[in-house]
């Protein structure tokens, strides 16, 4: 079937961030590894991801996922193959919408499967997730709404505000929220669950940051994406509010313009990164970074785990911050 | 926030059917009338339909719901209030995508709540509403689908389709699986649900038919969608496959040319009606109609149920086919 066939190969080439960070916190409290309820709830965390993504690709109009053709491209594609009538744009629109409602569906059944196969009570556990899905998709929301508000002559008003969306859509969501299902799953109590998190929220942070940085810096080759494509699409990321704040009058004046354009060419991206380079806005994202890498080495430290899942924590900690894709 | 502003109204001018069947299926079964898992999984039935609304309606490009504006369109109303950058347009379809998944998020939690206030096994209710959730799904693809499809020469394999179209898409998902959920959660056993699902199985194909003849015949004031809709947005109705079939050359081809077509004025709908009453496609419809009404009676008689569950299952019965609505 169409769905499944668009699907598959974009599930098969995803980084597994979040199953991992569901494993470590499962494991640190714990959880034995490769249990069924972890594979499963991390089967559950990827195809919620993937749904998400489909949509936001949609939304965005990107056309590239993964390396691959977006879905909403792939449903067009196919449109075309089959000689379909209608329009081939509107059919891939719907494909698209159709294949993430249904992924998400699907993750759903994945996690509860996962929880109905751990003993005892897992009404926290799927409390964590609950949350997580409706967080991640206002944040989504809140995303696409100050995309299309006006820039507020006050920077620190915008910085506040990328500060927010990234905070509700994807930092928490990527790393703190898989991290304290995982403990939740394992039985950990409240207390571990905040301490778990204390590790999980830095470290969130400082994956939206490289994130934001690998859009407009990283080598698409590795991203999957094209570059600057967070620059065409007009995101407030941290990096483009604080320059925005740093900059110069007339090269603020630049960013202004151009940022948000779709028709945006190699040379003004080529601009805009010189600017966010002299600025000092690339230099001070970095150093957020280094400073919230720290504070998740200080959380880490006080969880007193053993070994092996300190081990594996700090692992996917370290590529979680460091990634070049 | 904006979510719950477009969500609201919406939430709270429907008919309630899929809620009040659920009920049926769970009092059929033993279960309190008004106990609090009947009363969360009829929300989180309604919440799910709602959530299938929204992305229709995007795909569909629809103006109205329910007798207010369509979810995209107040997000796009909501733009221009805001005087926000940006297009109206594609910022009124985000928000509908956004809010349909964040209503799929609630739907779920409320159906989970349910199922975790009932004790006992609960598993083959949590299949149910799992597999109706995707069955629905891909029976809206499939629509799509089918409307993208060119017409085939054989006005039967376009009939058949349609057939299998309304089955996959609502007819079990209206009335069938909203039973059969309630039945479940009852503690109703293999062979009962089977049995309240051969009432619900005629009843659904039944309300789907009515759907579409309302969906062309209807009051627009009484259904709350412009008359004519499914015709301009091409939906192969079996009203509309059976009138290929039925229709003199001249006729078959007027329809083929005009059925999807979205700048469809009144004197091409009136004259669409006159056809599909004069090849005799509209009486078929309303004899399918009775012959499922027919089928459920019978196998209502066979549940054997107490005199309150039986009583209650009727009315909903005969509400679901004879509405006007």
């Amino acid at each position: 079937m169409d769905l499944f066939e668009v699907a598959t190969p974009l599930l098969a080439r995803g980084k597994r961030l979040r199953a991992g960070f569901l494993a470590a916190g499962w494991r640190s409290y714990g959880g034995q590894p490769m249990a069924a309820a972890e594979i499963q709830a991390g089967a559950g965390l990827e195809l919620f991801q993937l749904a998400a993504l489909v949509h936001d690709d949609l939304i965005d109009a990107s056309p590239t996922r993964r390396g691959l053709a977006s879905a909403h491209r792939q449903f067009q594609s196919l449109h075309g193959r089959n000689r379909m009538i209608s329009d081939g744009n509107t059919f891939g629109a719907a494909g698209a919408l159709l294949l993430g409602d249904l992924l998400l569906v699907a993750a759903e059944s994945e996690l509860q499967a996962a929880l109905a196969a751990i003993p005892g009570n897992v009404n926290r556990a799927r409390v964590v997730f609950e949350k997580m899905m409706a967080e991640v998709t206002a944040g989504q929301y809140l995303d696409i709404y100050a995309q299309s508000a006006p820039w507020s002559d006050n920077p620190d008003v915008d910085l506040d505000r990328a500060k927010r969306v990234i905070r509700a859509k994807s930092a928490r969501y990527s790393v703190e929220h898989p991290l304290a299902l995982g403990a939740c799953m394992a039985g950990a109590n409240y207390e571990e669950e905040e301490a778990i998190r204390e590790v999980g929220s830095p470290v969130g942070e400082a994956f939206q940051l490289r994130d934001d940085v690998l859009s407009v810096f990283g080598d698409p080759k590795q991203t999957g994406k094209p570059s600057g494509d967070d620059l065409r699409e007009g995101k407030r990321t941290v990096l483009v509010t604080l320059a925005m704040a740093r900059a110069s009058g007339s090269e603020a004046k630049f960013l202004k313009e151009k940022i948000g354009d779709p028709s945006l060419n190699d040379r003004d991206i080529a601009k805009i990164k010189e600017i966010l380079v002299n600025c000092g806005a690339l230099a001070e994202v970095e150093s957020l970074i280094d400073a919230r890498a720290a504070a998740a080495t200080t959380a880490m430290e006080r969880l007193d785990l053993d070994a092996d899942a300190e081990a594996f924590l700090k692992t996917l900690t370290s590529a979680a911050i460091t990634r070049v894709q």
